[in-house]
């Protein structure tokens, strides 16, 4: 029926709605262009693979590249939301940041392309600029930034932390969050095992906060114990759950 | 005069030797892959900027695909000889540890296009394999990680380090190393200076060498001190300087 695939609901159809198309469109498309780029990428494998047809996707982004931003933007958005509601809970320094490193961690966990992408955005800066990583940086990046340096100045200043260059110490942090994710194909060549499997992430996340730890509390030990704790912690007693966060607000701090 | 143009020698001249203008292309290369990666990289440009002309270049590298193996390989073959005279030390594992971590991260500041390179090279080995990757992963990346997480085991045992899980906290240490260089880009972006600045790259060195060393060894005031110690040695007296390998085979050792 030709005149049902150039109607822009067309494949839509009744069951699915506008909110849920747009994401299979976004997920399809973080997909494609983690694959293969912003040039290699195709419209049509992301309309084929979200199952909308192609005048629907134009229709909701305008061409390829408002449609790259979207996805960036989409991933960003998210991990901001997960972000801020960990560093505004009510805890000390140390839970706070430690949260943070799993919240980080979690969120690129949950969306592995993502990491892909991000690092191609950031190649091709070098050279051409990009107006997409300006956004980016601005919007989301910098004002992270800026509350992960926040948190470490106070726990240094509180002591709980070591003197360490906040400067410093972020970007080193954030490598060995994201690092992991960015390797996966080197990790899966030398190991032969799936970097992504649920037992390689959890044991990476265990990993990669007691590493921190280790690195910043001035009571190692009890550092090193916070993390192991955080790490085990199930999603729903994280802050980065509303619900939990709630509970937290009225209850003592339960990391001490 | 179009002869001289054609002529194998042309540009080279007789001021300059074969080797000379065979580093010149791989230098020259190096800056053209990591900018524009293996399909958007220039051979016309490459032999501009190395001064040569292009039959010498087919007549030293047959193609592109060669020339940028050749590149990979002229980075890690230099890289995996500096390491290995390292771990050859008959220092004690947290004085190699350390130094290792010093070889690698000045490696990779000597030559800031390789880290961008890599990471391209990674990328695009998660879809369609690379023949590179697996070539470089096999001769250069599996022999140092096995060193690495061979001292790391050293030290383990002898209480020198924590208890740690070798496995995952050389991968983090890595991340630590080289995530400065390939988010170089965003560096420059979020603080507006130069990442490659000696400056920048001295303060760096030192950081990374104090998150290392926090939190890995059991005594971590100790660590950090020999730390900080490793990070303002001059290049004279590092173990990867072959004459003060020489003297430290016959000397006490320094760092202790």
């Amino acid at each position: 029926m030709p005149l049902k695939s150039t109607s822009a609901p067309g494949r839509l159809g009744r069951r699915r709605q506008p909110e849920v198309s747009r994401e299979a469109i976004l997920r399809a498309a973080l997909a494609e262009f983690g694959e293969h780029g912003l040039s290699g990428a195709r419209m049509d494998a992301i309309a084929h693979t979200a199952r909308v047809n192609k005048a629907l996707l134009y229709y909701y982004f305008r061409d390829k590249d408002a449609l790259y931003g979207a996805v960036l933007d989409d991933f960003f958005l998210r991990m901001h939301a997960r972000i801020v509601q960990v560093f505004d809970s009510p805890d000390r320094a140390g839970v706070r940041l430690l949260h943070y490193v799993r919240a980080h961690f979690d969120s690129i966990a949950a969306s592995p392309y993502y990491a892909r992408l991000f690092q191609r955005e950031m190649m091709s800066a070098g050279r051409f600029g990009s107006p997409h990583l300006s956004r980016i940086v601005e919007q989301y990046i910098h004002p992270i930034l800026q509350r992960v340096t926040g948190v470490l100045r106070e726990g240094v200043e509180s002591r709980e932390f070591r003197p360490v260059d906040v400067v410093q110490f972020a970007p080193s942090m954030i490598a060995t969050i994201v690092h992991y994710f960015v390797t996966a194909p080197v990790v899966r060549k030398l190991r032969n095992t799936d970097p992504f499997s649920p037992q390689a992430i959890q044991k990476r996340r265990a990993a990669v906060l007691d590493f921190v730890a280790a690195a910043l509390f001035t009571d190692r030990d009890a550092g090193v114990q916070l993390a192991a704790q955080i790490a085990a912690c199930s999603d729903g007693d994280l802050p980065s759950n509303p619900s939990a966060l709630q509970r937290r607000r009225t209850a003592p701090q339960r990391h001490t």
